[in-house]
């Protein structure tokens, strides 16, 4: 993901970022361009009625093919929105989970070390199951990396719980967890594994190439010239919103747009270990000083 | 369903799969383009005075139109994205039963392999439940297969638990994944036998036809022999989006763009038997391989 | 509900069902053809110059009126759909409840039919109290049916725990669906008793109406006695959409398009009285011959 | 709240309700007639030339203006709506609360006139909150008038748990019910306190009241007193859009359109002194007469 | 956030506040103005012919446009909303972990003041986290304050637990609200950290640029001088939108339309504190006056 600044208007104007879809698509632009010069020129100095133009077909379908990309840009982003979502729930039950542990285990207990190694583990094995090459299912060795590791997860709270470290209550608090686990593990191979349906993907790239095409010849003989200029900012514009709906579709991959989920990986390393190994022991069972001194004396 | 590269452009502008929309749609292209052919031989060779045209209702109901089909093409697709979702979650449920009991069951416990055929069958046999001919409650032999199975499976849990292999605690961590099963057959159960409400989908259906036959008489006289690519175009543009609807809204059949959810049922049942069934067991509990070596080693 | 082909086309164009809009407005639609020829024959018999027209506000308005009614197209099935839900979800909970029951609860136990005829009779009560005439509270009497049941229910699944017959883990298993009877009672009962906000469906047809009625003044002048057939069928297609809204925005009426809650209330009592009482007792326990054989084999 | 019947076209049309939008706007709209009278006359009567004038600006950003004030349609609808389903789910878990001690607590036990009257009670005190003066928390005394009953409840049932009178199972199952409580004041409160962002109120009021006082100029060359219908009835149709989107945004007030949410305190106050309090004990737990005749009968 | 009076017209369309779009777009709108006005100029008095001027291709685009801005509007409303809602459930959950351990806790309980400096300190430093200036997790010391008082508060609750002053049923009642603190603050930080994606935010920023620069060249050759007023207002529709949605869109900092998070927490603390320490004491338990009197008196 770009981190970038919103606001910078003029910045984002003139930068042309590789990831902008002006650089991609300056070589079909160009084609787009000769092929109306061509018919423009056949128009005017080849024929010698000219072709009649209109420009009502393509005023009445504008509006179905405006209304279809804003139909596909909002699938797109759901799906990138849910994909985040997802990422962010797993920040959340990592915290949640390594919290919880930390009150229920007593400092230096031995299975801290793992539990912090697991969660940690499963956010980067997750983030490489996802950009894994094909299929995620088929690995080789054929095992499936986050069951793998949400399966040692599981198997030590319960052998904790049978060994009376942790209260059936305590069980019971940490379920929600665990189970989440897999859960957003699934909910990210759904979303990686299901583009839009075949049959949209085909009929809106269709669309598109037909209402570019047959743009010429029905403006050529009103504006001459000028239609290159028409045609090429339309295809441009339709195309864009084409493009970057298929890049943000699928958020899990290396485009300049996808989830930061190797930094969210690390994020949880750092959170989780933070809570589990020490660092804050001292500071906050018994002295939590940044929430004890002047935000909650104010507030109280 | 079909997969299919969605950054290819030219294979699929070019590409005329079997559910394309061109394909099956060019009898009925044909049927119009003749229709509007012969509007206007009438208008320009046998009428003196030919029809007076315009394309003022056109446009004003093309926008209401439009908006309709959007509409249809957005709740299509909700339906199937809801179907792919609970299917994601049947993934997810399957793996977390497994997961679970692979933690509370011991190794070699007889009803691993039960729990497993269980777990496994559920997905087959919604699958068959739902692609079954006519209504799914009417099945020879009047059982519901699903529920067959999800009550084998809720008194094997329940068994356990009065035995004494399952603790009070474990069971109740289980009681969620119970209970989503039959959530989930019947949520896609509403998705397959609920289209959208019969008023809508007539009223479509005559609307598109209205205007399409109207078509040729508003623009023969302006256009000549060209409203017949005018009017078999937007006459493909509209039927494509009501019959691409039409195949989404039910995802549970065999049409192209339909749900894997054959394939998804063979990933249950591999996930599953993987961590039930030995694959995993001399792995998984003392040595995490992948999960140890390096990614968990830099993310702490 | 009306079970139909979505994909027959010619049969949907050329049925004019009972419910179809068309001969619903057939009297309404007879009224403004008579109304714009009147208007058409003034302008073009009796005054001298005829109006002066325009089709600008038209035009600028219909598109401020197609978005206002496919926004009434989308709350109306909103409501329609969440009504489907809420039956659906009831049928889950009632095949849950009934599915958990049968676990617990040894063969041939006195509480079981008690059980199955008020998970069964809950649903038949329900389709009841939403049909009928008018406010659900105030029935003769003065009681709430399915307040009624799901009062006698929970009182029995609580003296089946306080006698024994349920233990702790049982019953708070059992809590979640118990609890989901009495949300949906209320959920269907809020889309029953709020329609859209009066000044909406005010203001919606007002703008309809007035926006009709100006049409001849501003059309005739230029499309004379066509402007008959313009007017019709945009009222027509205008009015269709609003009359459709109405009709679905209460999905538990009795109109063609609502809800066959009837028919959900049959699969419920099949499905409960199949899993509680008996019939599959043989087969379930012991030999899930359906789920053993060919499928679940296939799978693992 | 108005009920009315959405099916009676002509009594919605020519009923002047005094919160029609049409009533409420008639001063403005008259305003604008005299304007828009004021520069035809300039124009027609004064100016040697006249204005130059064009509808293309209009036509253009009437398209951006009917988007956006749908958006704000949409917004203050699913406020509206959501509040709706707030005090919905109250009734929902005010019954069920009610049904389970019912079935907890003995007949005659002392605390159920205590729990009917806080449960009841919260409804009443959560209609006068939401509806108080100003800021709801800032009230004399300085008390939270829900939170008061919340915490009285709470006390109340944790009172009869350590008592024994409930036992912990039965306690778990009340716990969500007695949290929901809170979180749906909540949620009143934050619709109540939240109105849309400034900006877009802003932003949409200047837009509108640009667009109609530049329209006379644009239109008054081309249409000449005619412009005056054609002003009145935009102003008519957007302001009135503004208006009832600002109506139905906090649905708790007293306005027309608002929630019927003291009727609601009603039903609840009803239902729960109906199941607590007696009146059905006869009934319920021995003779479920409704539900136990016909309909159960010929559903099982 | 300002709080304002949506009702008040006059005041919103005259009022130029600080946060206006129209102040802040000025310069802009100014140099647009005369950009245009020199196009104009050499239109009309240099060049002999004058431009070739259509406005086809803006009416075109005008549509994607405004369909792009909407969706944008949508995206940025969501975000906002989300946030409130966030903060929101924070209030909800606060109060009902103060009433609960209110009801669990003897009074005078040295864990009381304890648990509500937790609490209301959690919203204190949850809103300095997310006005932290850059990145949330990279503080100095490098502790993530709100993990740190959630820690605080899960120990101080387990200690409780351990220590018999919660019996296990009421542990399980607050692990929800315990989980639900860091899930709220994993939300926030997802919306602040995520904007929408770069290749969006680029498209929609570069097709504004284009399409107000074009324009004068295709209009000036028909409107003359007035083109200078069309550009203008256009371009401050255009941009006001995108600039209300880039404020919208992060709702956690200080400009004027931001969520008033300072203001919930105070909310948070004073409730907290009125449940916890003492102030309801005396009538709560025993005698809930304002919930005795007539409110629960008219209502059983």
């Amino acid at each position: 993901m770009i981190n970038y600044d919103p606001k910078s208007w003029w910045g984002l104007i003139f930068k042309f970022h590789k990831s902008d879809t002006f650089r991609r698509l300056l070589p079909a632009m160009t084609t787009v361009a000769m092929f109306t010069g061509a018919v423009a020129y056949v128009d005017r100095d080849l024929l010698p009625e000219g072709l009649r133009g209109t420009n009502l077909v393509h005023s009445l379908l504008g509006f179905v093919i405006s209304l279809l990309l804003v139909f596909r840009t909002n699938t797109a982003y759901e799906r990138w929105w849910e994909g985040r979502r997802q990422w962010g729930a797993l920040v959340n039950i990592s915290r949640n989970l390594a919290l919880k542990c930390n009150a229920y285990l007593r400092l230096g207990h031995p299975s801290r070390p793992v539990i912090a190694k697991h969660i940690a583990g499963y956010a980067v094995i997750l983030h490489d199951h996802l950009r894994g090459p094909g299929k995620p299912e088929s690995r080789p060795g054929g095992t499936h990396g986050p069951n793998l590791i949400a399966n040692s997860l599981i198997r030590e709270i319960d052998r904790l719980h049978r060994g009376g470290d942790l209260s059936g209550v305590q069980y019971l608090n940490l379920n929600a967890e665990l189970t989440a686990m897999t859960d957003i593990c699934g909910a990210c191979e759904r979303i990686k594994k299901t583009p839009i349906p075949y049959s949209y993907s085909l009929f809106i790239k269709k669309f598109i190439f037909v209402y570019i095409v047959t743009m010429p010849f029905c403006f050529v003989h009103e504006f001459g010239y000028w239609t290159i200029l028409f045609t090429t900012f339309v295809f441009f514009v339709l195309a864009s919103l084409e493009l970057i709906a298929e890049e943000i579709e699928d958020p899990f991959g290396d485009d300049a747009n996808d989830l930061p989920t190797e930094e969210l990986a690390k994020t949880i390393g750092a959170n989780v270990s933070a809570i589990l190994l020490r660092k804050w022991e001292m500071v906050s069972s018994d002295s939590p000083k940044h929430a004890a001194s002047e935000p909650t004396a104010s507030a109280l």
